[in-house]
């Protein structure tokens, strides 16, 4: 009887706490780096007709699944995706220890610091060099590795940590969903293990909520304690068809929200467009020559050209950085 | 300054109602079906440690991460693990479209009802029942297939439908974990999709938490619909050594507590207590020929021989099913 008389109590107490907090919610603008334009509207308007019981799109919570890109969606992807960044780095701190380097290839030219020469060997250089600088260690150490870096690397064009490369739009975006009871994935063709030593400081994902590429570990025991070791070897690519294959793997439901800004993000988005009820798919369109960058169809990196033409078809929501967002940067003065 | 107050008044309102539920807690007993033996005592006192602020084992939310086996430990897996069983009634359904298997081995011999026979063909065998019967349909195609098995499908013992062969005791420990804070997966060699179907009507576990072994998938596009098409070549297997990668893969940190029955479980449970502070490990072991089975040592399904030792060696807990549980199924009388 007690029991009862409490629970009835404090159903009756969260109940009003929950409608005063979401009167309080409805009186500040969530989205504040966000322009008036289009793309903030259909935002919100999607999030309420999802969120508002009674709604023809209702969603219960457990369902509101959002998948956001990284590289160039939550973050800056130029000069150069910053994992690659990173590996560079790691080359050259490895070096010493890699006499042989100094005439192998593609490590020679990238300590000369002719990136586009190490390139030229195509897929299979890109591979000797995240083999080099990704395996080899325990997971505990690769996480540690990474941190260190994050703490004292400097974008080249900002000088700043690359974890303020992070857009305050999308940050925004990213706690507006969460507080209307979303649970926010990322889903990315960068390296599963790299992003999660920063993603939930950063964008407040926790690990088990980070979906991206991996390569295989092993089970080993050292010093009679159990380590995992990352091999050189790729055991599965989480872009373009694989980003749905990786949402289906790791999520297991259809997502109604994804967010992207490449054709690697493509499937994905058409992936989410398919379910039944409620859905939104939005892509982030590098305009912004001055405070970020422009490119789109003829990019080597994040190239915006299938999906683009994909978006207009379908009626997707396509952000232009220039015009949509009143701040990209959070260090940027409002 | 409206905002303010309403803020903090909701703040008042929430942490008096989680008081309030708090003691309400306090009152009942989470776990009536365990008897006052030592393994209810052990796990009540570790749940307690991580959760008390200021304990030396206090553990943040974000960290409370358990991790479940499913056959034998989450529900029963006798005579045969229920995934082989959904698999043989598969091949009953589909034979009438494959006149082939009437000569062709292994299906012959599971159509005439004679498994020892199937199997003799050895682990060959078993990749090609699994391939028939788990491929060439999309995942909600196959999601559709296994809820309509659990529908009318009944254990050969019990003669009730499958899912009513979950265990009563952890079902409990599942509720009783999450209410002190403790995210729940599944980490077992079956296979995702399969568990997937009904982890959560059955476990409160969602698909996002589910990490189990793995076919590959195929994206295609079906009358201009993208599909994900099961392939008849396994991704990973999530068994043995693969538990803990599996967990790294899916979840990102180590847990900090495991429960398991067999030498499957062995690496998750090493892995698992390994880390640093407060840890807890648990063995179902099944010594209840009468409620349930008694196997261990010499068992063909569950074996239970080198972990058993390893909990002797290491202090983990160790449920005898026959003298710790007060009920193993949720429909015996209390």
């Amino acid at each position: 009887m007690m029991r009862k008389a409490t629970f009835s109590l404090c159903a009756f107490l969260l109940l009003l706490a929950g409608t005063l907090a979401g009167q309080a919610l409805a009186q500040t603008d969530p989205l504040p780096s966000w322009n008036d334009t289009a793309p903030k509207k259909t935002i919100v308007s999607f999030v309420e007709q999802v969120t508002r019981p009674g709604s023809p799109n209702f969603v219960p919570p457990a369902e509101r699944i959002a998948v956001f890109d990284n590289d160039g969606t939550l973050w800056a992807e130029q000069p150069l995706y910053f994992q690659f960044l990173f590996a560079l780095d790691r080359v050259k701190d490895l070096a010493p220890q890699h006499p042989e380097w100094k005439t192998q290839e593609p490590f020679a030219s990238l300590l000369k610091g002719d990136v586009k020469g190490a390139l030229a060997g195509g897929e299979h250089a890109l591979v000797e060099i995240v083999a080099a600088t990704h395996s080899g260690m325990t997971t505990e150490e690769f996480k540690q590795i990474v941190r260190d870096w994050l703490a004292t690397a400097k974008h080249p064009k900002s000088q700043r940590p690359y974890t303020d490369m992070a857009y305050q739009p999308m940050l925004e975006l990213l706690d507006y969903l969460r507080a209307n009871g979303f649970k926010t994935f990322i889903v990315s063709g960068g390296g599963i293990e790299f992003m999660r030593a920063f993603a939930e400081e950063v964008y407040g994902i926790p690990p088990e909520q980070v979906v991206g590429s991996a390569g295989k570990l092993n089970f080993e025991m050292r010093q009679g304690k159990p380590v995992l070791v990352k091999q050189p070897a790729v055991h599965f690519v989480n872009d373009k068809e694989g980003k749905p294959i990786g949402i289906q793997r790791f999520i297991g439901h259809r997502p109604i929200a994804a967010f992207g800004n490449s054709d690697g993000d493509l499937q994905m988005l058409m992936w989410t467009d398919a379910g039944d009820g409620g859905r939104f798919c939005l892509l982030v369109h590098h305009t912004d020559s001055e405070r970020e960058w422009a490119y789109d169809r003829a990019s080597s990196i994040g190239r915006l050209d299938k999906a683009l033409d994909e978006a207009k078809a379908k009626k997707w929501t396509v952000v232009d950085m220039k015009d949509d967002w009143k701040r990209v940067f959070p260090w940027e003065s409002k």
